[in-house]
């Protein structure tokens, strides 16, 4: 029946860049960016966002072509994140903390025929130029406050919005499943993937987290989590949705943190642990009273009790959500049950550390056997790995079919994550399939080692990894940073554990040392895994 | 690139069914359906629909088909929202007020496989049984609530599920562009229309009226609108969608509504004026005090500033909303500016009795010219047509090319209201097309006449319409209600209005009676107008 299909009336295309549209014509004068001496209005972003597709379309940028941006969370990156996708671009935002070769491959593999760059990362973006193949035009962001560095391009980011038209046309993708952009894994072995978001994804996944989180209108959010990881989970497109406040920051400290909060009314942030450690270690000069609740979203490892609790008296609401690059950051939130409130601190804690269910515009998740596919019992034992599916997942790996179809295997988006389901349909995270310790052919999740070691109060960051064995294949080896003015002995640490687990369980070896962790807040753990093999029995 | 297309890892079909599901399975101990002694939680209510949909097959409904429902507001029509389409059906919901000739035309027209029927309804239901050409299956609904009535068919409906499997697949359709209702519009002239929705629209609608609302999660939602009426505005998905509680009410009165909020906690409902009037008229024997602030969502016509301070001051916050069935509902919210909270209340009503801007998830509304589509000046005074357009837009009308061609022509939804665009990108209504007056070839608002009419004290309901004249064409003649124990004359009350507008607005007659209103609160003008003619000039 041709009359009841599709026109233009009634339907279009699912894309973020309406929520900017709305921002815009709803609550023109609603602050939206705010950073440092800046304040601008949804009126001002959109037009400045307006100006940046423009002035792209008339340097020449074709619709389907990728521009990529190296910078923090500066209001520039946060316009790259509608205006170009309303050139009709990929936005491919770089992890500013990558090697230059790194960025070189990156800007060659998908590319990249503008790059906007941070003045504080023009040694990497310089060196990058000079080893990639491809040549884009290079727009220098030149930020006052940046940390020394050079310009590299011909052309001021400013300058540029200079040459775009307000009135640029508010265009939208002809076909919701176009890219939308492309981040690219942090890949420990070999090349980084280049993982391609699409509009109805990016939009969907930035309404999601309004609904997991059950949002209010014009929250005021706080840019700890860095926009090149995942996009910052979607939220750029989240907070235009919702009409709230993008309070830039470019570099994240404990100060910060209290600061936006006690003078901009920041009510809700995203971060891994790390940012959790900025405020509750935070000095005690730098921690500020404030009247509201924040809430923080977190992710990549779950929050001890000890934690969530510290979080809570100093006015924060912990959020646990879990996620990957493709699914476009978080697609799996532990959803409070109202059952939970009447249960003590610990057992809120505990079921709170768990990853829990697939978001509400996610279709699915389940733990199932990697081979058959078939689901584990729920029994919170049986270790399988996390499988997700539906609205929130990547369209797939740019230029690289066969991982690809690897990760869609039998209709399911492969996480590499192992973890259990419990008997309420909440997952938990029991490893990575590449940290899973297999001792004596027992499995050993090198997270509930961690989990026990954390818990003792000498150890600030725990980290347990696969040691080569002779006879057991494998044994746990622990590396141990420790909290501050506090000593403890390997012996102990490793009775502690063996009063609390299985003794096969127990660390075999402890070493203390400062535990490096990525950009995203994540332990590497294939160094350690190098360093353990060095580690004399 | 082929592997970068959709496939079942990474798209899944935008349905309200999901929404159950999840509801389901994350809060399966939650209430979710209230009504009376029952309490049902959404582990049994899904159950419920899942039985609904697998008794419906093995009855031979295929997919496809039509499922029609006359019922008022009780579990049995919320479970139809979920069963039906899960058995791959089409919900046709019909207002339980028709009278059998057009019952028995709807039932031909959507050519009904199975008639879930109320014993209330029953001689309706029987007489358009005799008068249709088609026989759909017979189910009765035998409520002990139930006034009087038959039953009718060989079929209870509790009998019914019994018959179905509580595993039934959570089936979802091929394709989110596939029907999920129809919803016949009442249709003052000739035979109503059939407005298709589908998956992606009721999916959508019930998430956009999550984001209008800010909605939390577990609102306590009470049925005072007919889920009848463009399926209750989607809100049995919205409520599924924030695993809320479904408060039942077979019946809407002061005495009932109040009680539900006080005892049941209920803290959302939505409804024509009709429901706010009584609520704000309710013999005071009836209200009950409650603890929390009542949400309302009201449509049809304009909360007038008197009507929001008496209910602010009974615990109620009203949200201005406007709609048609073509567009699933609401599909416009009169969205609050934090800059209006420091304006007084007569400002703050004028302002909120504009019907607004067009929903987050509907992409656009405009007031254009009905023939050249060229919008009109944000001035707050030209008239023109309120177009819509988006994926909150109906599929077309079921077996009326021409009516949908209509409907959608120059790709814009055509809503047949006539109204104004402010300033601030609100819209205002003034009026239906065919309730303009144009006397002396100037366009008389009769919603502006009303207005005035329905300030003055002694005035409870006035509606305005047309009444032929020789020399100007035609002149305003308002019918009034008057409000209790007041009186007033027909000489006074134009000479209200005179002093107010422009003396040619200013009625000319005066007709004091009770005014009609339909099942959803709208005034038909069409009698009024026949009965104009007759009023002596």
């Amino acid at each position: 029946m041709n009359d009841l299909g599709r026109n233009a009336a009634n339907y279009a295309a699912l894309t973020p860049i309406t929520l900017l549209r709305k921002a815009a014509a709803v609550y023109p004068d609603h602050p939206a960016v705010v950073y440092g001496g800046i304040r601008r209005s949804w009126a001002e972003t959109a037009t400045r966002c307006r100006k940046l597709a423009s002035a792209l379309r008339k340097a020449g940028f074709k619709a389907g072509g990728t521009v990529s941006v190296l910078a923090t969370n500066t209001p520039e990156l946060y316009e790259a994140h509608f205006g170009v996708p309303m050139a009709g671009g990929v936005l491919n935002a770089i992890n500013c903390r990558l090697d230059a070769k790194t960025v070189a491959y990156i800007l060659d593999h998908c590319e990249a025929r503008f790059l906007i760059t941070d003045r504080e990362f023009s040694d990497t973006a310089k060196a990058a130029l000079e080893m990639a193949d491809g040549g884009p035009v290079v727009i220098d962001i030149d930020d006052p406050a940046a940390d020394g560095g050079e310009l590299l391009g011909d052309l001021d980011y400013e300058a540029f919005l200079e040459t775009g038209d307000a009135d640029f046309p508010w265009a939208v993708p002809e076909d919701e499943w176009d890219a939308i952009s492309v981040n690219y894994t942090s890949g420990t072995t070999g090349n980084p993937k280049g993982v391609l978001y699409h509009h109805r994804g990016a939009f969907m996944n930035a309404i999601g987290n309004t609904l997991e989180w059950d949002m209010g209108r014009h929250p005021v959010y706080l840019w700890t989590l860095p926009m090149f990881h995942c996009n910052g989970w979607c939220f750029p497109w989240t907070i235009a949705a919702k009409a709230g406040t993008n309070v830039c920051c470019r570099k994240v400290s404990a100060k910060a943190i209290y600061d936006a909060i006690a003078d901009e009314g920041v009510d809700h942030l995203c971060g891994a642990p790390i940012v959790l450690g900025f405020m509750i270690h935070a000095d005690e000069t730098e921690v500020r009273e404030f009247p509201h609740r924040c809430r923080v979203m977190t992710a990549a490892s779950p929050p001890p009790a000890s934690v969530l609790q510290e979080m809570a008296a100093r006015g924060f609401d912990v959020t646990h959500v879990y996620g990957l690059t493709e699914v476009y950051g978080p697609a799996i939130a532990c959803a409070w049950n109202r059952e939970w409130d009447a249960l003590d601190a610990e057992e809120q804690a505990r079921l709170k550390s768990r990853q829990g269910v697939a978001y509400l515009l996610q279709e699915d998740a389940m733990v199932a056997d990697p081979e058959t596919l078939e689901p584990v019992p729920r029994d919170g034992k049986t270790l399988g790995e996390v499988f997700m599916r539906g609205n929130i997942t990547m369209k797939g790996y740019l230029k690289n079919p066969e991982a690809t179809a690897e990760a869609f295997a039998g209709g399911w988006f492969h996480t590499g994550d192992l973890g259990v389901m419990h008997p309420d349909g909440y997952i938990e995270l029991k490893d990575r399939s590449k940290d899973i310790i297999i001792s004596g052919g027992e499995n050993i999740s090198s997270i509930e080692v961690e989990n026990v070691l954390m818990a003792h109060p000498a150890v600030a960051v725990a980290a347990v990894v696969a040691k080569p064995h002779e006879k057991w294949g494998e044994t746990p080896c622990a590396f141990v940073e420790l909290a501050r003015g506090q000593t403890v002995t390997g012996e102990d640490l490793i009775a502690w554990c063996r009063e609390r687990m299985a003794h096969y369980k127990a660390p075999k070896h402890v070493v203390f040392q400062t535990i490096e962790r990525t950009s995203t807040g994540k332990i590497q753990k294939g160094p350690l895994r190098d360093l353990a093999k060095t580690v004399s029995s």
